[in-house]
């Protein structure tokens, strides 16, 4: 039985529409009888047997059938899994956006380059700051991780407060900024909070994240050992801090520093601009300049450190970089550690590097950004929630944190593994699954959002196997019979010139069926079209074991 | 100078025809005059992008240009990467084949499946056991590895002694049989060697690998505390010991234990016959009889822990095994660390265990089959080879390899760092590198050897990305005129019902650019070919950024 029983009180609603199955697509709406706020907005990349799909954005049929009800977008952080599908998603739906000062300034380029800066409602908040929102209230409340100015949400509504902590660790002397501001965290469970949604990426890790700056110790050392060859190092175009801490080390030891790759150059900018990045004068040179400069006066800072086929560091491993070469003269760092996938893609990179003579450092110069099992217990001890809500990981990660939040006193009950697209109902009586929205991946191909799907993708995978076999014929109007044809021409399936006599027995063996077809007058083409396929379709299986899709086109002349 | 001067004396030949750029495919060549012997025959399995293969073998080209020469086959180890090519390159170049008595009834097995067994002379040979090979003498060595049987060779040639390891770890304690015969390699070192080729594929790794038998007493530990639920135990079918030790933890706990996976049924029987694995009567029961047991009295041996898609545990993790379903009472065991590349594989198979409920053990359940730094130094410091030509791993494992033995006295031009199809030269006089023979991978795919190349793999990628558009037309061959089209077929590119517009554009793109041709006289194929994928794939690219294959068939009526 339901023990709600207070009149005009409703359940909070939380309804995640992505991130839940996977790393990436995070966006959840939260909705109180009128209003509805969203939180997050990111895209994921597409998994391997997505072929030729660039990423995946979340489908919001929800949000698009509720419009009405939406009065805006927070941001809890600048990285792609939570901005990234941002612009497609307000060409469906417009909503003012709420973030920190650097994510708006990530966001904005991006709005940019989708000419959608002016007509989105944008609002820069501060830490502490609370925004009214319908039946909401939203505070932000300062956190950290591997990009600077991130944010949890005190989501405070009639029905109770929730928590929301955004990507997060624990960093008690962080680059840049304070630490997280647990004190808050403190003072809202003290007050009471109804449920708990907290990062499970690093939740099988027992211990505690390291803090950022003990990188910085590692650069330095790497730069006392290295002084004599050229610096390259690759991290993530949107760790501020890792950045600042490379030209930190690059001015105390008296190098110029490059920023190599789109992506980097752009955050750089971004972060300069916003004053999150302090780069001492006469310390970046163009890369135009570096040959006015000693190999070992200069760092080069580079996009590339996960292996990304067109990421500079890539380019220069394959030699294909138009400006930079690598040589025995080189020390190459990655500070970061391969994405889960990755892997191989990172391994080629450095067998490359090392074959060119390059010294290449890959471990231990990387701290993570998200809370070990020993931080999440911290944050749950001090906000003491009703519920705990795991969320940002693939299900391994999040049972990890369910697990943890058992240990720590929280009924079983209370622990709560939900999925995209469930309706979770909650307040302090009870929480319950009550439904399910429409929810997914919609793929972005090229220009085209939504226009590749199941069909297409099975098409795609089907010709990868084994290629494609076209028999094209041309059959007379008026007699029925063959005007020409059956030609038969394939791509992807054997190499044509070496196998003459595989592709002039198949060819026998469509004449023969076609022909045998309409000898027996069969001239529906529909039956035509599936003698075809299962005839060569089974001679190709018999005589080669693979199976090309067929595809039999018939003209009228 | 060459210092060589002794008159009839010819140096020694090592040619590796694979297995130095990856992992997979080892074969080498050892030639010396008229003698030629080969260790190893490998398949490689395949690269990210050679959509549709099913494995790699070397090419053996070299082999076969001098075939009057080779006298015989070595294999180390029962491994695919070491065996997986003999079928394929035995039907091009049959030689008698030596290995120890596991290796060769797991590739008696092989050639059975071949039909090559009665056309094969094999010989199995004992540690200690040398054979005379023409000028060759090769003696195998105990040594330890993740499978049983495995062995080093010492190659004896009139130019001085080689020892190579195959894939080695130092087991002071192995679950079967003896540990590696370290004597038997001090013993040679003390006489004079003059290379040794190592593995490398833990040289990155500091420390020592630890012993088989650590695993069987953490599966002692498991066994007590889920006294309570089914046990699921996924490991390497080859791992013959690792089996050995559940099925003696089952039986010391009192558990059936049931067989699972088409290979892993096949080595325990395989090694069972031989005498290389003891199961206690009664302990192996059929998966048909598992309804007759309570859960807790039960064990299942299962392939799957690399989550290759169609092994028996992926297919219990996706609800399609036949006789097993997963749930709340099971514990899965992962007994192995996913190789680099099946990070994603692995971590799907552990979400969907997760899912149903299952209780699932990934980590610290395994030791690795290799030798980290401390062995390989161990071996180089008991062999005290004049030259080191690390083998087996990446470029970036042997070069880990190259460099400890730098540390170890060896001098840096005594390290040779030589690649597969390099010919190198040497005796006790010098070693270099004196030409290139053909050398690579043969992708085999289907029933086709040879068959699918570059031009096929390109074709397979470029219809992964982004489909295929078939644009056939009829031309009147008295005329010159269109008799039919041109139609416009697509696969893999847009879900044609739902880009009714697009569609219905091309297609006005491609009748106006054909009819424009015909217009203005032009009726060269070619030409006309030419025209239609230029003007059809600028259309596609400025609408949908997309570039399928566009694919102009013309018929002749």
């Amino acid at each position: 039985m339901n023990k709600q029983t207070k009149p005009g009180t409703s359940k909070l609603k939380i309804i995640p529409l992505g991130g839940l199955e996977q790393i990436g697509m995070n966006i959840t709406a939260f909705e109180y009888e009128d209003s509805i706020i969203v939180v997050d907005c990111g895209l994921a990349f597409p998994a391997d047997d997505m072929l030729g799909v660039d990423l995946c954005i979340p489908d919001i049929t929800y949000l698009m059938d509720h419009m009405d009800k939406v009065k805006g977008l927070m941001i809890t952080h600048g990285h792609e899994d939570h901005i990234g599908a941002i612009p497609y998603i307000l060409k469906q739906l417009n909503m003012p956006i709420y973030a920190t000062r650097l994510t708006m300034g990530i966001i904005e380029h991006k709005l940019k380059e989708h000419n959608l800066l002016r007509g989105t409602k944008r609002k820069v908040v501060k830490f502490g700051q609370s925004i009214n929102l319908g039946q909401f209230r939203v505070e932000f409340i300062k956190t950290n991780h591997s990009i600077v100015d991130a944010a949890a949400l005190a989501i405070y509504s009639p029905a109770g407060t929730v928590i929301h902590t955004g990507d997060f660790k624990v960093d008690y002397t962080p680059v840049f900024g304070d630490a997280i501001d647990l004190q808050r965290f403190a003072e809202l469970g003290r007050r009471g909070v109804l449920a708990l949604m907290c990062d499970s990426t690093n939740a099988e890790r027992p211990g505690f994240t390291q803090s950022e700056r003990t990188v910085g110790k590692t650069f330095d050392t790497l730069f006392q050992e290295h002084r004599n060859t050229r610096l390259i190092i690759a991290t993530f175009a949107s760790n501020v801090d890792r950045v600042q801490q490379i030209i930190n080390s690059a001015y105390k030891f008296g190098r110029k520093v490059v920023v190599e790759g789109r992506s980097m150059v752009n955050i750089v900018e971004t972060a300069t601009s916003l004053g999150c990045i302090q780069i001492p004068d006469n310390t970046l040179i163009d890369i135009e300049q570096l040959k006015n400069y000693e190999d070992n006066q200069t760092v080069i800072i580079t996009t590339g450190s996960q292996g990304e086929s067109m990421a500079a560091l890539s380019r220069m491993a394959s030699n294909i970089h138009k400006k930079i070469s690598i040589g025995p003269g080189d020390t190459v760092i990655f500070s970061s550690n391969p994405i889960p996938g990755n892997e191989k893609a990172v391994t080629n990179v450095i067998n490359e590097l090392l074959k060119k003579g390059a010294d290449v450092i890959f471990q231990d110069v990387h701290v993570s950004g998200h809370a070990c099992q020993e931080e999440i217990k911290l944050i749950y001890t001090l906000v003491q929630p009703q519920y705990s809500i795991p969320i940002h990981g693939e299900f391994k990660h999040r049972k990890a944190q369910a697990d943890t939040a058992v240990q720590l006193g929280i009924p079983k009950e209370n622990v709560l593994m939900i999925q995209s697209g469930d309706i979770l109902e909650l307040d302090e009586n009870g929480a319950e699954v009550t439904g399910k929205v429409q929810n997914g991946a919609i793929l972005v191909d090229g220009l085209g959002v939504g226009d590749v799907g199941n069909i297409v993708l099975r098409d795609r995978q089907h010709l990868a196997e084994d290629g494609i076999m076209i028999v094209v014929l041309a059959l007379d109007q008026y007699t029925g019979q063959l005007a020409s044809g059956p030609d038969i021409v394939s791509r992807g399936f054997v190499y044509v010139r070496e196998s003459d006599e595989l592709m002039e027995a198949m060819h026998t063996v469509v004449c023969d069926a076609v022909q045998n077809c309409l000898d027996r007058g069969i001239t529906d083409w529909g039956k035509l079209k599936g003698t075809i396929k299962d005839t060569l379709g089974d001679y190709i299986w018999k005589k080669t074991k693979r199976r090309p899709m067929i595809l039999p086109i018939i003209m009228e002349v």
